[in-house]
């Protein structure tokens, strides 16, 4: 399977595989700096909540063996926080290193080891994960996700994706219905390249066919990823989340978001406090480089929705399966 | 204001606007037959289930004109209801003409008549929907309307377009939010086209942003049009209307269809028997020539989906505004 990050400890960088170019093209960008990992999660070289969060860490590690103060990494993580504000995992690693700049002097070998423990818990945790949730899907299921939550946007088999993955090697996946995810086609491109390389029969659907199917009975199954869970269980994820959301429950169908604990904002009751990001229009008018439209045509552009609560069947986590944030919290506190 | 067909009965043939080409290109195709015209509509040259009725019903007038026989004209409009199986009109405007085809031997002038009275009527009765559903609209209201139901869709100022049109002569509209309608892209190209045309201030959107903007109360009305309604008040209409039904009735913003009495299809109780077109991979995966992901992948590709009557708040046509489909019925009886 192919990587989309690579550390190379010796040059002190990171290549990152710009998946802008998928599926037509593998092409890695090389990052030297923290703000060159900021800039490639700001121009979408690399995307998915976890994936950009060991991004991030990444960042501040190449900046920490370059021999950075704090002060200049406390610049280097406000960058990262501004290149994707929704996504909460980058946010929650980007909080970890900072206390780490409170504790010790030695922040060379402190943040190192701070990112080796985060880096090597992320591994571990998606299969985790991936098995939790195989464990809700039915026989010979017909599943819809949504985005991409593969093993392009963690450092592991992916949140949704590692779910179905998991279903897929316990034979009870018939077949994975994939919307395109417009704007940026993040479905389309790459969830259709990850099933295609895990061998996982799918579909191509434009993002408006998947109430139709359920409405059909033609789906069995949804499981998405979160971009950001808050204390009353809404989840902001890929905008287009909330209406499947919305035909799951109309037409009975189980609808679960996957994802590792460090994507709960266990500071943020519900989202009014949250900023919701919007992005430029050219990426809803121009598809490929060729424009769909007037290219002056105003737009209304969100990267995330917010999915209620109440039309969530259960949280697919590292730490098991939970049908509502009080019963996570319950179980394992107010966050590490 | 650009005309979508133009009838030469001269040189007896139809001049079609291409519309796959707005809105960067204005360019005509010509028919010379109902042959020519029952391509015209498969290869989508023209769309809108009102304005392919009156194309059909020009395409059998240029046909009796030559000199065409009974067994000739009846294989005609086998070959234009197979052109679009899902829109009604045409089928309506079809029994019409066979019907003369049984009544009388001077089919030429019997079907010009038949086809002049269809024409006339078609040319009167948007101005009464749009009318008819202007009442409707809130003050500074923000609409959604979605795919194209103009002067493009129609020969006249359209259905919900034309609701939406005399809605911003009396100074009740804000903003029109376009949904793009993949995967042909009917909003992007043709309605933003309209608006532009009509002065309109208006908004592009991918199709999945539309719930979100109602989650967030950003929308005060709902109005699409319909390719065909069955007795039980059920709606076909282009995929994705579905997704805008579910979120419009979740967070409370009327949504009603606006048609012709055309539109209806009296002898269908609901859409069990009724076949819902479905159209070639190659339409969602490549977007203005371009591949969005590999070109062999398999796809669901479904051109309109079903709207429960119960999402539907009213049908706006040229007889008035009804809250059921029985309420319809009882007034005009069982179709003309």
């Amino acid at each position: 399977m192919i990587e989309p990050l690579i550390y190379d400890p010796e040059k002190n960088i990171l290549r990152i595989l710009d998946q802008r170019l998928l599926p037509f093209e593998e092409k890695y960008v090389i990052a030297e700096s923290g703000y060159d990992v900021a800039r490639a999660i700001k121009d979408m070289v690399l995307r998915g909540a976890p994936l950009i969060a060991v991004a991030g860490a990444y960042g501040i590690l190449m900046e920490a063996k370059k021999g950075a103060g704090k002060e200049e990494l406390m610049n280097v993580m406000d960058a990262l926080r501004k290149s994707r504000p929704t996504a909460v995992n980058l946010f929650n690693i980007m909080k970890v290193l900072e206390d780490v700049l409170h504790e010790t002097d030695d922040l060379k070998s402190a943040i190192e080891q701070k990112v080796e423990e985060f880096v090597a818990h992320e591994k571990e945790i998606y299969d985790r994960i991936g098995e939790a949730g195989s464990t809700l899907i039915p026989e010979d299921s017909t599943v819809i996700t949504y985005c991409n939550t593969g093993f392009l946007a963690t450092i592991g088999i992916g949140t949704a994706i590692g779910v179905i993955y998991r279903a897929f090697q316990k034979e009870k996946i018939k077949e994975v219905i994939v919307p395109e995810t417009r704007p940026y086609l993040q479905g389309a491109r790459l969830t259709i390249y990850e099933m295609r390389k895990l061998g996982i029969p799918h579909r191509l659907i434009t993002d408006n066919t998947a109430p139709f199917l359920m409405e059909m009975g033609k789906v069995d199954f949804v499981v998405v990823g979160a971009d950001r869970v808050v204390l009353n269980g809404d989840v902001a994820n890929k905008i287009g989340t909330l209406s499947l959301a919305l035909a799951a429950r109309e037409f009975h169908v189980p609808f679960y978001t996957a994802l590792p604990i460090s994507t709960i904002d266990f500071r943020s009751r519900d989202f009014s406090q949250v900023k919701i990001e919007e992005r430029g229009s050219e990426e809803v008018i121009f598809i490929r480089g060729k424009p769909i439209t007037y290219p002056d045509t105003p737009t209304y552009h969100y990267a995330f929705d917010i999915t209620p609560s109440r039309f969530i069947n259960g949280y697919i986590t590292e730490e098991g399966i939970f049908e509502s944030m009080d019963e996570l919290v319950k179980k394992i506190g107010q966050g590490k």
